[in-house]
């Protein structure tokens, strides 16, 4: 169990021989307590060992993946730890902040907000890709060398998106039904419009395609699950946007579509082992 | 997909190569709608397969086992139907019925009720040891020579009960943290009380060490998982008893005490792929 003066223990219980972790902390990026779930597997008492982000969808907290992927199994064999944000800043008391499913609480989105009054706390860019992995980097026993980050849904385009620009952090990514356009989905238009403002040029930061197009991705390949079951898929999820993407700027991709698999953590569980060797391949 | 005359789908999701589906139907022993969970693993499209009944416990629904467990992906491997049952009758309006986390809903406690009100719909014990397998035996394409039955904590003790006094229905038997003798701990005697009212004699039926010293247990070994750091493991749960019961008729025990382990499903899903290959062993 880690004890750290920076974050408060909420829960540690054990899990495979590791520790499952939910911790609790003041984040300067959002202003609020922001909690994160943290497993340890048992090869941290001996080493160091490489970590593995995962970020969550639309409505989630840290408790879905902790609950119901089923990861920590796999993270033990491996010998990984993983790492699993809540989704936005909770609490901010922002009017209508509460007041849909996909948009403020649990739809951060994994955006920089410049629109008032989301930009003061709506940073989950910042917090995902330099606070949290600053803070864990120092006081968890991972290896900062070998980070890898993956992701669901609006994680799968928070995964893409802070991997494609900090390659530096982050050395594998994967996703699984990942949004990868959000310039082109209702979805994502609704949250880059009210944390963004209407200038589509600012959104393309916060595009996975549109940075493939901008920046490339000299990592190792992607690899990416998607149901073919999944209710998302032609409306928002649109995969063959990233596939076209990749392809013009030979990027390695592993697109798979999954037969009859929805959007839900039955689908990211039954794939979960694949991913997690995935990550462990490169890290 | 099993589309059944004889219950409603709820919902129904591919998991590991299988479907994960969650039924309802009228049960005539609680005479409420009940609602249980089932695993089809891949294999039930070729043949009849085994199962195997979870009973969850106090607090609990259906869901828990479904979500939480990671069970699916072993009965995918080892080809083992997963049925979950719920933990009580529902919405039955008796006074007090939700005034208690044990007693009432979410704590039947897998006994055929005799004191008013509760003698009416409270007929878990009934409901799970003949109308739930009578109906899956017939509606879901599994073996029924092949079944078997385990739980956790209220749903060890049922688990253990069920199997004791059902050998012809349930060949095999194992539990994560049971209640092995209701009648020496608070949980049990709250409960036995309520259901069965004051006569101490009438609860050696649904107390597993009665049962063990009374009627013995002529199938394969019992499998229990212990955690030693959980919190109800000297009040409410005492292995010893069982240990000694077993011991004394000599009846094959696998007591396991796992240290550093609670009493959450942290717990269970790490033990879960030796209880699946247990029972599959038997099956």
């Amino acid at each position: 169990m880690i004890v750290s003066k920076k974050f408060e223990t909420i829960s540690a219980q054990k899990s495979f021989g590791g520790t499952q972790s939910v911790y609790r902390h003041a984040s300067t990026e959002t202003g609020c307590p922001m909690r994160f779930g943290v497993f340890i597997p048992p090869q941290a008492a001996h080493r160091p060992v490489p970590a593995l982000y995962y970020l969550a969808g639309l409505t989630c907290t840290e408790e879905n993946f902790v609950v119901k992927a089923g990861a920590q199994r796999i993270g033990a064999e491996l010998g990984i730890a993983l790492i699993a944000p809540d989704t936005s800043p909770r609490g901010l008391h922002y009017p209508s902040e509460d007041d849909a499913y996909d948009f403020g609480s649990g739809a951060g989105f994994y955006v920089d907000a410049t629109e008032a009054p989301w930009q003061t706390g709506y940073r989950m860019y910042s917090y995902i890709s330099r606070e949290l992995p600053d803070l864990l980097n120092a006081e968890l026993p991972i290896d900062p060398a070998r980070i890898g980050i993956f992701g669901h849904s609006m994680g799968g385009h928070g995964a893409l998106t802070i991997a494609l620009k900090h390659p530096e952090t982050f050395k594998s990514v994967s996703a699984f039904a990942p949004i990868v356009s959000p310039m082109r989905c209702p979805w994502g238009e609704k949250a880059l419009t009210g944390y963004l403002g209407t200038d589509r040029n600012a959104w393309r930061a916060y595009d996975a395609t549109a940075l493939i197009e901008e920046r490339g991705w000299a990592g190792p390949p992607i690899l990416i699950d998607q149901g073919t079951a999944d209710p998302f898929l032609e409306r928002e999820l649109k995969p063959e946007l990233i596939r076209a993407a990749c392809a013009a700027k030979t990027i390695p991709l592993d697109l798979r579509m999954q037969d009859g698999y929805d959007h839900s953590y039955f689908f990211i569980a039954t794939f979960m082992d694949d991913h997690l060797r995935h990550h462990a391949r490169y890290l």
